[in-house]
């Protein structure tokens, strides 16, 4: 066990999303650290929960099924608690043009609430929020450092890049230690594989594995900046760890990629499937952004984070996790 | 009559927030273009509405008494307008920090409501936004321009910001036509007089003209960017007016003036009062941001707008107006 899950054991963590792609992935990482874990999970229709996420170790950590938006839920949850991973989030672009409000009520307005229980009731505690590469929008330049303007480009990234600033306002104000990673496209096993809409990464893996067409769209030449699960993992353990990034957002990424590379990765992975070029339909062209990569030497000096798992290791270990456990997730 | 005026005779418009400070002196001079001037106020309690604001145009305007957070309200006002100025909301700081909530509801989900009937029921509709100078919080450099990034220090600012990326969205993805005003310190007639939280330059008019100690926290050399209510509404309509506007956010500012200046000329133009200077209280020191100067440079150079009013023109008339209609304000 490393310095950083030392620090862990014995701590009270509370994961919001703890039943999603990330948040259970943590939660694993942070039982065998030894950490006292609670997770909270809406498990939202078409939301990224699945219980089956955290079924190994189900009897190691403390579920409660509930929603961000719900003030008592918080009032519940959170005294105690020393390092709140805020992870509870929306994250589907065109699902967010749909229906902006309840991306505003839970990515933004919710956040208000927590925060408001945090400073009530446990201001000691530290918060690490999920923030996304989308509160960038359209790269002025690359790669993208944290100075990049956020001028989003759909709903999501503004009701995220709400939240995070309410994080950094009562870190101002109030003195609370308060944190945000704005993550790149992830991919990793426990990503739900229900429909493409929380990101094509997952999709791609669930095509190939069905031995069906990968849809790429457009030419396929839009760069994302990939970065495995348990990378992303490691620099939110890092950055509940870290006093010296109270109050600062750091960019994660790993491997910039064009989709159609990304595609036919998870087809030599999956040893399956075949990569197909579509035009945009409109919903996706509308949100699609343009090449993408994360400038993450900030969180790399800082935080001595660095990506550890390779696109062809993650994309191994995604896919022999789903030939594994394809009937929890199909 | 000039150009811009005539512009707008007999065009139907509407103003949220018209029985506000800056709301109603623009429905009078709508109306005296002959446009159709309808107005929504909510008059909420502690807000800036005054319904004798449009006293003297009443009989030529229609008034909606209203919430914006109301959708029903939405879809009863807004089919067959032309122009929308969209001034309603809220701008105390202190407020904003005390209740965040009401806050984000009324300038940033809301917003998403006015915008979706926009869309749905007035896809040709000019919307015209109240963005506030609050959006850039502490400034980085001076005078600000409009790349500045936005960085709020306080609720009101982060909700503001959402607002405004949510009209400028709803530009991008759907054609609406939508500008953003970022307003700066804005002085004149029809303020509210009643308390200090929407703004010091109002309530130092009311404390000369009670002949009371006009309060200056710290040492009084924060620098404001002041701006006469008439220049505001010459840029209201020039933006309203404009093609060239469509998608972009404009600053506004035409004086900058440390507030001790500022109150030495309100006591002079009023003849009364006297300047002291005071400690900071901790609700105002904690959403304090330091000097603020705008670049106005690009609403100069694209609407050919430019303030017309000095500050001790501005002044004069301030206090011309409130010995006037006191009654109506105190």
């Amino acid at each position: 066990m490393h310095d950083l899950d030392a620090s862990y054991a014995g701590k009270k963590v509370l994961i919001t999303g703890g039943l999603g792609f990330i948040g259970s992935t943590l939660a694993h990482r942070l039982v065998a650290a030894g950490a006292e874990v609670a997770v909270l999970g809406a498990l939202l229709p078409d939301g990224g929960g699945n219980p089956h996420n955290i079924e190994a170790i189900r009897d190691r950590v403390t579920v409660r099924i509930g929603d961000v938006r719900d003030r008592a839920v918080l009032e519940e949850t959170i005294p105690g608690v020393e390092v709140l991973f805020n992870l509870a989030g929306t994250l589907s672009h065109t699902d967010s043009m749909k229906d902006p409000w309840t991306d505003l009520d839970i990515n933004g307005r919710a956040q208000l609430g927590l925060l408001e229980v945090c400073r009530a009731r446990n201001p000691g505690v530290k918060v690490v929020f999920a923030g996304t590469r989308a509160q960038y929008g359209r790269a002025r330049y690359l790669p993208v450092d944290e100075q990049h303007p956020l001028v989003a480009a759909d709903a999501n990234g503004i009701a995220k890049t709400a939240g995070e600033a309410y994080h950094f306002l009562y870190h101002a104000h109030y003195g609370l230690r308060a944190t945000s990673l704005r993550i790149s496209n992830t991919y990793g096993p426990r990503h739900q594989m229900r429909h493409p809409r929380q990101g094509v990464f997952g999709w791609f893996v669930r095509q190939a594995l069905d031995d069906a067409p990968l849809l790429v769209f457009g030419d396929g030449r839009q760069v994302r900046d990939a970065v495995y699960v348990d990378d992303v993992v490691e620099a939110l353990c890092r950055a509940g760890a870290s006093e010296a990034a109270d109050g600062e957002a750091f960019n994660l990424g790993a491997s910039p990629v064009a989709l159609v590379e990304f595609a036919e990765a998870v087809v030599r992975a999956a040893g399956r499937g075949r990569v197909e070029l579509r035009p945009y339909p409109e919903s996706s062209r509308r949100v699609e952004v343009g090449d993408y990569v994360a400038d993450t030497s900030k969180i790399r000096q800082r935080l001595g984070w660095r990506p550890a798992v390779s696109l062809e290791e993650g994309l191994a270990r995604t896919v022999a996790f789903y030939e594994r456990e394809r009937a929890h997730y199909w």
